[in-house]
């Protein structure tokens, strides 16, 4: 066949973790490396509700095509949420409905990204976004990070010195895969720099609800006084991720680029899944729904690391995240995960190796730990055999 | 701000006919430019059982996230339909769910297209599936019709002289805009010269099943021996368009690529979604279904074209359509459409202008008109507008 594939497809090849993933699927697998949210806690009973109410009260409409920038009543929704819980000042016409924030993500790249152009992002970053940005073939440069997050003076350090930047790509709260949170203080350093260079800026927020111990911190759109931060926002992790329905929030004339090529990729998100949202928020307690979460993977979380504590081997790292879904280890430089994880399989526990969050490459000796999706009972269970899988090695 | 833009944007302009059907949408505008169904046909009743359904027999797998490809029963019973339906010879395996066919059209430019390669498409072509491909830089170049479709001397004769053609995209049922169709000898003939000219072939389908008269065509996809044809499927016109679900059916070697750009586009679509269209299958009869959609629709596209003969001007051109959802009027060649479609909009009744369905300009003179949105009521009423408006141009 003489088929001839466009050179971007060059950039991308079927994914190393989705080929893991697979083998972490069998039954009496301990898994720990997917980011999927815990189903016992999805509102089935409540949805059965919704569904029927939204078919009842406009079935003709819900089964219909709509709007390209999404049903007006989820998005006012979710412009008040926004506002209340991470002081942004949106309305819903800064809202696009988006099939899930991944394809937020993917649509950044195409608006803003000609090839050879830089894109930044810390350093690890979330791997499905590096993934959808190298379809439009841009460089990455990553910005060296600590415990608290990017680290603003390499920031201004890599701005000063280099063209092209056309996107910084961040996850200040709970980032995956690291769990790490940004200060406050770092945050307004952050939009100083920003509003200094005038680039746009990627604010991905699917787990900032999602904190075990004290306040929400004010999101960087909340921050953004020349409209450069564009904040992506998901269902996926307050929720459930089935429907697929995230949202893009931007200042107007950003947004209407969004809006056109959302146009062109799938004309709208689904009619019937936006109502039902819609509606589960109108008649049922998001908020409380959120707690119940909460509640759930706090205790995961602290399940998780306190028994890393107890059975992991001296003087190895990993982070204390104070929401979300994830932990991150680091071994010593001299090991690299992908064997441990080789070893892992043969005892049925799994998780990510850490080399492919890092766009250049490098960094071998990471990996990344999700908390969410296993009972309390697996997660002391897998801990123990993964400790013991790393006492080998170490 | 200082905010830029990829290049690709360029080629993107908010869509005049977005901007028109906005003004079509006051109840008292009786339209024919979009390309709605009927809702009045779809199955609410029906879906609020098959909610309850999915919900009940596996409510946490349906709000959770899953597996790129789609949902195994879904793509199965695709496979078999387009067998049962289009003589093609397919497996759930060779079937990707996408978020309506318009995804396909997307993922289509982005597996196929750089810069400045070439797509052929009829002349006039869906407009909707040129936007999605402007994304990537394509230059059109137009094959030449007639009443049966593309006219396959004028495509050999541009293969013959052209270098760089990446993809050809084609609609032989019930086309969109013009409502014609290919018939089987030019199938043939077709599928003779993609064979030697190897080139892939993007069948768009979203029509075929919606034949008012006589026995549905084999598709392009039934007579290809060299796995050059991509199939594109949908739901939106058989069933509903609200779920955005549809699919994309070809040889494995290029549905790998659609799965690729399909997990960084949006990762999947709605879980949710896919197990009520599939639960709708199982449980309900959707030929059934169909044979009351053609049954309407029939009615209207001759209520439609009697009531044209009996008064629009002596001597215009229109398309008898088999099936689909449209007919296409071509006027004297010194009327431009937009003009006659201003003034029907003063006397509230709305049609789509032709020329936006030339890629590369031309050929103002036309326009299409929908017969599956309006009642029988309203198609008399606004056909006699739309005639009394052309005999003030003519």
């Amino acid at each position: 066949m003489a088929v001839k594939f466009a050179d971007r497809m060059e950039n991308l090849k079927a994914s190393e973790i989705r080929e893991l993933l697979k083998l972490t699927e069998k039954p009496e697998v301990i898994s720990f490396a997917g980011g999927l949210p815990a189903p016992e806690l999805f509102p089935v009973e409540e949805m059965k509700e919704v569904a029927i109410k939204v078919l009842e009260e406009g079935g003709k409409q819900a089964l219909q095509y709509a709007a390209t920038e999404g049903f007006i009543p989820l998005r006012k929704a979710i412009a008040n949420r926004m506002n209340t819980k991470f002081n942004t000042d949106v309305t819903y016409e800064n809202i696009l409905i988006t099939s899930g924030s991944q394809q937020g993500l993917d649509f950044s790249g195409k608006i803003f990204l000609n090839e050879g152009d830089v894109v930044l992002c810390e350093s690890p970053s979330y791997l499905g976004a590096l993934n959808a940005f190298k379809a439009y073939g841009p460089k990455f440069i990553e910005v060296p990070t600590d415990e608290n997050g990017m680290i603003m003076e390499e920031l201004e350090k890599i701005l000063e010195t280099t063209e092209n930047v056309k996107m910084i790509y961040v996850i200040p709260d709970f980032q995956n895969p690291t769990g790490r949170t940004w200060p406050v203080e770092r945050r307004k350093k952050f939009m100083e720099i920003i509003n200094k260079y005038e680039i746009p800026v990627l604010e991905d927020n699917p787990y900032g609800e999602l904190r075990f111990e004290g306040e929400i911190l004010p999101s960087l759109k909340a921050m953004d006084e020349k409209g450069l931060v564009i904040f992506l926002g998901s269902f996926s992790k307050i929720f459930c991720p089935g429907f697929r329905i995230g949202w893009v929030a931007a200042n107007k004339e950003i947004l209407e680029k969004y809006i056109m090529i959302k146009q062109s990729a799938d004309l709208q998100t689904s009619t019937v899944g936006q109502r039902e949202v819609a509606k589960f928020m109108e008649i049922y307690d998001l908020d409380a729904h959120v707690e119940k979460i909460k509640d759930v993977y706090r205790k995961r979380r602290n399940l998780m690391l306190e028994t890393m504590k107890a059975e992991f081997p001296e003087g190895l790292k990993y982070t204390y995240p104070e929401g979300g879904l994830f932990t991150w280890v680091e071994l010593p430089s001299n090991i690299d995960a992908k064997d441990v994880m080789a070893k892992c399989l043969e005892n049925n526990v799994a998780f990510v190796p850490g080399g492919s969050f890092f766009p250049n490459g490098g960094k071998d000796n990471t990996f990344r730990l999700n908390y969410s999706n296993m009972t309390e009972e697996r997660i002391v269970d897998g801990v123990k055999r993964l400790a013991k899988v790393l006492k080998e090695f170490i």
